[in-house]
């Protein structure tokens, strides 16, 4: 099952494995972030928009009743081993992978019909900093195959009325995540800010939105991932239990 | 000089007084952390909008080498207390006090002549919330007499371009303030998240916009009020010296 380069880890999570490649794709702190801060009812139709490995549909697969757990990636080697990792779990019950751009979503999705949209999106601008030599890494870290409108009117296209739409991004952006949410009829309700150690400024905000939502924001208690002493904090360590691999 | 119920209070700032009534109207750490948020370079010419006990300019004028200190305040009782306060500190020469609504700028100010805009505005929506019977507090706390967008565009009218817009507020109606600073040509630059001790969420956020600004928002090192043991931080020791007065 694996390929040169690959390894299993090990989820903690009701036996759930997760195939990864330290030199190509290794899933991050804001995936595992983001998957515990979506609220995923019983039966819901949900959609994780660039997938990468599958650790969200994977967390979610193990800590939901989710009806169906659709997952779409546009990189077709990330997609191939983010398969292989769903096979070895045996979860095509519910989680349905899909390998295309987000932009496609009408080839395979009715409009209006998710409970739930995730992502996890590139963080750069199109144009933005240097762009990786590894190709994995340049789609995923930048917006070259879609733009943070994109995943927006995206998620606003396939969202029901009063769906919930859940991303984390980088807290410089969040002009513009404004401003695509309003546009899209995306209600942001909920932000909370990820800070390394509390005294430091945050690098990554969650943030909720409903579908035709009102009503004012709430900017929650922060989330620090390291104490001022450098160890974990109690809650990364609530939301990772053993699960930890990788840095911050 | 003092009516009944007033006080005088030192601002421990180059001798700087002002008169506060504790069973009307007094100054908050909001106000206080807005004054020193904001950036105002020497010879700037600056506008406190709602200006209540006139803290703002007073701070200002203590700290900074700002060419003209325009004021305005609705409420007339306050405006008159704030106005004694100005003349018993001779202030006359850098502190101009205007007793009107901020919808009324046109009778006293030029389109776009401002380098810097504050305001501490009223934090309640209309019509939200118990009106307090005493008017002073009513005009203060609730946007009665002009709104959220009523303040960020008249800053938007006043500023010149790249002219600096610095406000606090609460955090709740992030997603309106971003829609009306964009709305109105100033681009969020910078947010503050003020928490009460850093496990809490936040109650209050720092604002600086650019007039016709561009580029990424900074979400900064948040502020915290109190340690987790209930002292003041040093950071809150370091803005206020000895000038506390009040709760939080």
């Amino acid at each position: 099952v694996l390929k040169e380069g690959e390894r299993i880890d090990d989820l903690q999570l009701k036996n759930l494995k997760i195939i990864q490649n330290p030199k190509g794709f290794c899933f991050g702190v804001d995936a595992v972030l983001l998957a515990n801060f979506a609220e995923v009812k019983n039966n819901a139709k949900v959609l994780d928009m660039g997938t990468g490995t599958g650790i969200i549909p994977l967390i979610l697969y193990g800590k939901t009743k989710a009806k169906i757990i659709h997952a779409m990636e546009i990189q077709k080697e990330v997609a191939e081993m983010c398969l292989r990792s769903f096979n070895m779990n045996n979860t095509e019950d519910r989680i349905k992978l899909v390998t295309d751009s987000i932009l496609n979503w009408q080839s395979y999705y009715k409009k209006h019909e998710m409970d739930v949209v995730l992502c996890n999106p590139p963080y750069k601008a199109i144009n933005s900093g240097i762009l990786n030599n590894n190709d994995y890494k340049t789609i995923s870290r930048h917006e070259n195959s879609a733009t943070l409108e994109d995943f927006i009117s995206t998620a606003s296209n396939l969202l029901n009325s009063k769906g919930k739409f859940f991303m984390i991004h980088r807290p410089h952006r969040l002009a513009e995540i404004f401003e695509y949410c309003t546009k899209y009829r995306l209600a942001v309700k909920k932000l909370v800010f990820v800070h390394g150690k509390p005294t430091t400024k945050p690098n990554m905000v969650l943030v909720k939105a409903i579908k035709e939502g009102k009503g004012e924001v709430l900017v929650d208690a922060p989330l620090y991932v390291h104490n001022e002493d450098g160890t974990y904090t109690q809650k990364i360590h609530e939301i990772y239990g053993e699960m930890w691999t990788g840095g911050f």
